[in-house]
């Protein structure tokens, strides 16, 4: 299985990736090597399948694949596109350089982040392939998590080896819900089955890889790395597959056997089973931000990434990441102290960036808030401070860090944690402004664990304590704590979750959490009235069933109140 | 025909003007009153359906209404909901505080700006209603537009009048296709066709009414307003209806016929038809965006507005579509004057600010970018001066034009047109700041067109003409002209439109205009490199048949290169 980081809309990169993975394949005399969901063309490819000439490239990307697949049998993924000019998201059989058949997918998730029945027909047939003496069956993705669905039909059908291809996006928890559902089907239908997922990071998503071989009774016995390309290696017992169905029944639903020789003659001696050695819920998570950063930045063509350094733990943590994602000499710090930061943070802020071997640049803001003051008093006559000084702080940190951006190409990592852009606690154009945000699904509470975890990894403190117990304040004004805003983390976080992930109403959020109901009532109504940030918000990495963007599609105007 | 103008969310304040309008039905002795799609909920709710005690809370609101439906008939859109607990884009036959029966949405679009594939179950069956004589069925939107569809499978079944309740989004031209496509529908079926459409603006979409009776020859007999709510009343010759199709076909399609009594006894001497007078292509344009600006501003709360006035035509532009929107008391131009703005462009400013009669504030910012550039003096030390300097201005204006919404509570309106923003000439957290766009789908050639027929309209200059004719210029350097950057507008709109509107390839593009291949790749480029700025921009209005944001779903890591 090529467990393999393809590019959206790189056909003729990951084409290229794929057949070195085929050739490698080949070297271990494997019999057969797959690959993951529409890996021709990366997922989501979204609007990119409505050019007709970027579905008829990865068509042409596929025939070079097909061309380099001698001697061996690959299963990969592509899109199709029938007479009419309807579109597939479908797997190609290849065998020896032809191409033996062509599953469509029949199941299209169209929830959360996914958008398939935009793009795809359904798929309507199923078919046995034959390697050998082996029955196969070919589905992908949403097929398999579907009861009674293509690999249920398959098994039924005779096949002893169900193979998926997948492209299935992380968030905290989802391997665990997957391995139970692939053991299952094994199990349910007598079956091996072989898992190929995508792994790498896509915009505002994350592929986990994890891949997996089941064999009939559910037991793991080869599992792909989390979070990194890998090249899975199983010997399945051909003996023992063909033995533990001896009758091949063949129903109605198979309009067709495909058949064609394997390739070698013996036996690989090289294949052997991977570790089932799994990362633990804060690795994991941890991985994925990394995996998300690293594959958003480079993907996107840039090098080097700035972060606005405050002394508070969400810079510091997004700093971090940075490092582990990107390298120390990649990362820019810039601290931007005002008449409000402490003298505890700006050290703070030292220590960190030495801790990490960044580069620091200091730019003080107060004669620039001074000016802009002075802009405004005419206008701001009379009026008292408020809220509106505090964002001009922001905002002129903001334009410091885009001008460092554009004069040296540098892409600006934004700092917001989700309990933070859930309220609005936060400013348009000021602390939001940035290309990438690395904590945008991860809730305050959930900050705090990563840090201690990362400091623990690491044996030290890299983020320095004082960071960590210190009271969080945005230093916007004097003496300006979180608290003065917003309920303590610890109870918004649950309220959050309850709210925009679980989909739950006041009166069940209330009841359920035994919480005073007008602290509530304040909290829906922050997040309800800050829909407008997020949208202008920049994409950050999904970890959660439910992260801001195409994940949750909530109108502007939106005059629902439930109190 | 109740052409009313819902609000997303707002299910109590729509069930009320449902009701109104019911009332105003009886008052004027009809028979039966019909409303548009989904407009107890407003449309498109989006991922407020997710949350089930909406769909609870809407099932209420519809309740309030079936009791207020007292000796009338009226079709109204909700969202129902089954036992499983699934949902349904749904009409509700009501009489006489009845609920009659129960219409589910067959067909449920998935592409453009729509996503109900998200959300709604496919409907499996229709039904005949029986008002008095009249054999009627009832369909939702994209039902009718669907050859051999519902309504059609209605017409055959026996009903002489077809209802479709409609939320159809507008864009340039639609009208006419919608018009033309009923009308064929009404000769076709041999049916009368009653084609309530919503009207008024939801975020970046703008319903724009215009309900439509239809004969059974195809004339039409009764048509709404484009773009304001309206009550289109018609008197149908029931004889003519009955005697045209004298036998009644019952087919197997029909699982039932529900019949009841019509609650009037007399005619109504009220009923009278509408003007068939419609906008020209202009005024329909123009119109769209006056209707989506006031429907945002006022839907979210606003009342005044603030604009950044240049000088420049865009930003003209949209102060006299926010006057004609919102009365000419509530906008704020605000001149931010640089080293770079002309003797010419200042004073532009100022006659079209007493032109429209509106506030203008004068805040120069060359101090703000002096102070700016000095604190950026170390880590610029050496290096040339380039797009940062001069994005560095456009962010000061934003941050200006922020801090007076944050302190007065005015919604800044954005003046970036699709062509700019198609490219990329803009800059993010500058020009872009702001919460809404009314030019982000109007191509700069469109808007030279508008702002002369608005000034034809208005017999006077209203845009002192020195600002049409002038040379487009960011002023954000010494000279600048938008012709360094962009190929002429003449040239670029087209190659937009191919581009963006219609997927065309580079390949394409370059053969149909006769293109010089540079520039057009050129053009490719800027629209591919930019994808990261549109994401981050506030809505605007769509006008054309594919508008930025939900219409145009494109990934932004994405190295497809055509060429």
């Amino acid at each position: 299985m090529a467990q393999m980081n393809s590019t959206v809309g790189d056909l003729w990169g990951n084409a290229e990736k794929i057949s070195n993975f085929i050739s490698r394949a080949k070297e271990l005399q494997a019999d057969l090597v797959t690959f993951p969901e529409l890996v021709i063309c990366g997922y989501p490819p979204e609007d990119l399948l409505l050019k007709s000439h970027f579905v008829r490239d990865n068509l042409k990307a596929l025939n070079t694949v097909i061309s380099s697949t001698k001697d061996i049998t690959a299963v990969v993924g592509f899109v199709d596109k029938d007479e009419q000019g309807q579109i597939f998201n479908a797997a190609a059989i290849i065998n020896n350089k032809e191409l033996k058949g062509v599953y469509h997918k029949m199941e299209l998730p169209n929830y959360g982040v996914f958008d398939e029945k935009r793009y795809f027909q359904r798929g309507k047939e199923f078919f046995l392939f034959k390697l050998g003496n082996v029955s196969f069956g070919v589905s992908i993705c949403e097929d398999i998590w579907k009861d009674k669905g293509a690999a249920n039909l398959e098994a039924e059908s005779g096949a002893k080896l169900l193979i998926n291809l997948s492209a299935s996006p992380y968030h905290a928890g989802k391997r665990r819900v997957r391995e139970k559902l692939l053991i299952k089907r094994a199990k349910e239908t007598d079956s091996f089955i072989c898992y190929t997922n995508l792994v790498g990071g896509q915009d505002e998503l994350v592929f986990d890889g994890g891949s997996l071989v089941i064999d009939s009774e559910g037991e793991i016995i080869a599992c792909g790395k989390q979070f990194q390309e890998d090249f899975v290696i199983a010997d399945l017992d051909i003996d023992l597959i063909l033995k533990s169905k001896p009758n091949f029944k063949r129903k109605a639903g198979v309009k067709s056997v495909i058949s064609f020789p394997r390739n070698i003659a013996k036996k690989s001696t090289l294949a052997k089973e991977q570790s089932l050695k799994r990362l633990t819920p804060l690795e994991e998570i941890y991985s994925a931000l990394v995996l998300g950063t690293r594959d958003y930045v480079s993907k996107n063509g840039f090098q080097k990434v700035v972060i606005g350094l405050s002394g508070g733990i969400d810079s510091s943590l997004t700093a971090v990441i940075a490092c582990d994602a990107l390298g120390k000499d990649n990362i820019i710090g810039v601290s931007m102290p005002s008449y409000y930061s402490s003298e505890a943070t700006k050290s703070d802020t030292r220590i960190l960036s030495e801790n990490l071997g960044i580069r620091l640049i200091v730019i003080p803001i107060n004669a620039i808030f001074k000016v802009y003051l002075m802009a405004l008093e005419k206008e701001f006559a009379g009026l008292r401070r408020d809220v509106t000084e505090e964002n001009l702080q922001a905002r002129i940190r903001g334009n410091i860090l885009m001008a460092l951006s554009n004069k040296f190409g540098y892409l600006v990592l934004t700092t917001g944690n989700k309990s933070e852009i859930s309220c609005g606690y936060c400013t348009l154009y000021g602390d939001m402004a940035g290309g990438f945000n690395i904590l945008k699904d991860v809730p305050k509470t959930l900050v705090y664990k990563l840090s201690k975890f990362r400091n623990k990894k690491e044996g030290r403190e890299l983020i320095p304590d004082s960071i960590i117990i210190r009271e969080p304040s945005a230093e916007l004004r004097p003496d300006q704590k979180d608290k003065d805003t917003l309920p303590p983390y610890s109870i918004l976080d649950p309220i959050l979750k309850s709210y925009i992930e679980e989909n739950k109403s006041y009166e069940e959020i209330i009841t359920e959490g035994k919480l005073d109901p007008d602290l509530t009532k304040k909290v829906i109504q922050m997040i309800d009235r800050n829909e407008y940030k997020r949208r202008q918000s920049c994409p950050g990495i999904k970890i959660t069933p439910k992260a801001f963007g195409k994940d949750r599609r909530m109108p502007i105007t939106n005059r629902y109140r439930e109190f």
